[in-house]
């Protein structure tokens, strides 16, 4: 699996999918609405909207709008959709912070903990600021440093992003890590010269709808979640 | 003491001096390298080309340029006004990076940990991402974010430092203190309609320059260390 050998002096994290279980989180709390929706359904549909909505800011359609913004306008658009009219805006503005309160996946925790112990890790998201520090706030984060699109004020996988991180830390796009579960992200990252590492996350958009393993050949790293991720890197960092 | 009944959501805390002990970190690795020269003198000299640089920043002579970068500016200064020249290249750098190394207060840790149980903390420094991610990383300050000058390409005391915080956390800025053991920091804040709480630190020049206690009526709080400021605010959040 090895198949770079220089170590990276940062790892930078994909959040939505790669160390958060979005599906899980938002379909938990739709069920307690009682919308009469399936939630499995729902929230696939507004995940769905994610890269057409960034597409618009990244083309520039759309002025720099933030995450928080974006989800907003895709609810309104999927409470359309589901003909939901029950909910009253307080309710939607609160639905729409669930974002905020994605839950880590059962490893993530531990295995952010033990890579820290021997890198600097930073998310690399295109949640805003506020979003993942709260998020990394409800669910234990150990972040070093929380970086977001919002900093570059740019979207993955624009180029900025990923060469922002090595430029911030003054070091060479090579010392830098990409880790997420998109193989879009990592390609974006590995054309700037990131170093790459796929994590799978197979039930990323719930149970029902298994992700297939993808061509993985590219990329630097594979792994089935961040453990065995810190399994193989603090062992080379030793 | 309490002039504010109104609790803060956002504690953001002016790091160099109100979060680390600049001056000590600075003059104990500075009598390690055996210059010659009296460790106090030059780390209060190199501290004090702080403000006049980002001066030239924030009128606009200079282009954005991150405080790493103005701290090699003043240092090379330094090293010419006390006349050292045995330094090499690789030795200059090391040294510049002290900042990143600056060590907390005694109080500070525990401190932020505690107010941590309660209100969201962040850094709101002129220290760059990568300075203040390294600082957190080597003295354990549990941030819940760093946010920095290089985020909104603004040095403090300019509004949109502290109007910033606000904004990125879509709360009014009386829902944002700052905290900091300058009183030109809190007035800039103040103005911008910030709650402020003006920590004392008497050795922030060393122990041979005290700090004389300074007019503080015009702040919310005025507390000596960040275990006192956390017995005040975390009472007031029973």
């Amino acid at each position: 699996m090895l198949k770079n050998t220089l170590l990276p002096k940062i790892i930078a994290f994909d959040v939505f999918g790669t160390v958060v279980d979005w599906h899980s989180s938002i379909s938990n709390e739709l069920k307690n609405l009682n919308l009469g929706i399936d939630p499995d359904l729902f929230a696939n549909a507004w995940r769905k909207g994610y890269y057409p909505a960034m597409a618009r800011v990244r083309s520039g359609e759309l002025p720099w709008t933030k995450i928080d913004h974006l989800h907003r306008m895709m609810l309104d658009q999927v409470l359309k959709d589901f003909k939901i009219t029950s909910l009253s805006e307080e309710q939607k503005k609160e639905l729409n912070l669930v974002w905020h309160r994605l839950v880590p996946w059962p490893d993530t925790v531990e295995g952010l903990t033990r890579l820290k112990a021997k890198f600097t890790i930073t998310t690399l998201s295109n949640g805003n600021l506020s979003l993942l520090s709260n998020m990394a706030k409800n669910g234990a984060l150990p972040w070093d440093l929380i970086l977001s699109a919002e900093v570059f004020k740019h979207y993955k996988p624009d180029p900025e992003t990923y060469l922002g991180v090595a430029e911030l830390f003054e070091i060479s796009p090579n010392e830098v890590m990409l880790a997420a579960a998109h193989t879009d992200d990592l390609l974006a990252a590995q054309q700037c010269g990131l170093q790459t590492a796929y994590i799978h996350r197979p039930f990323e958009f719930g149970q029902k709808s298994p992700k297939n393993m993808p061509n993985v050949d590219f990329f630097d790293y594979s792994v089935n979640n961040l453990l065995e991720l810190s399994q193989i890197l603090c062992k080379s960092a030793l």
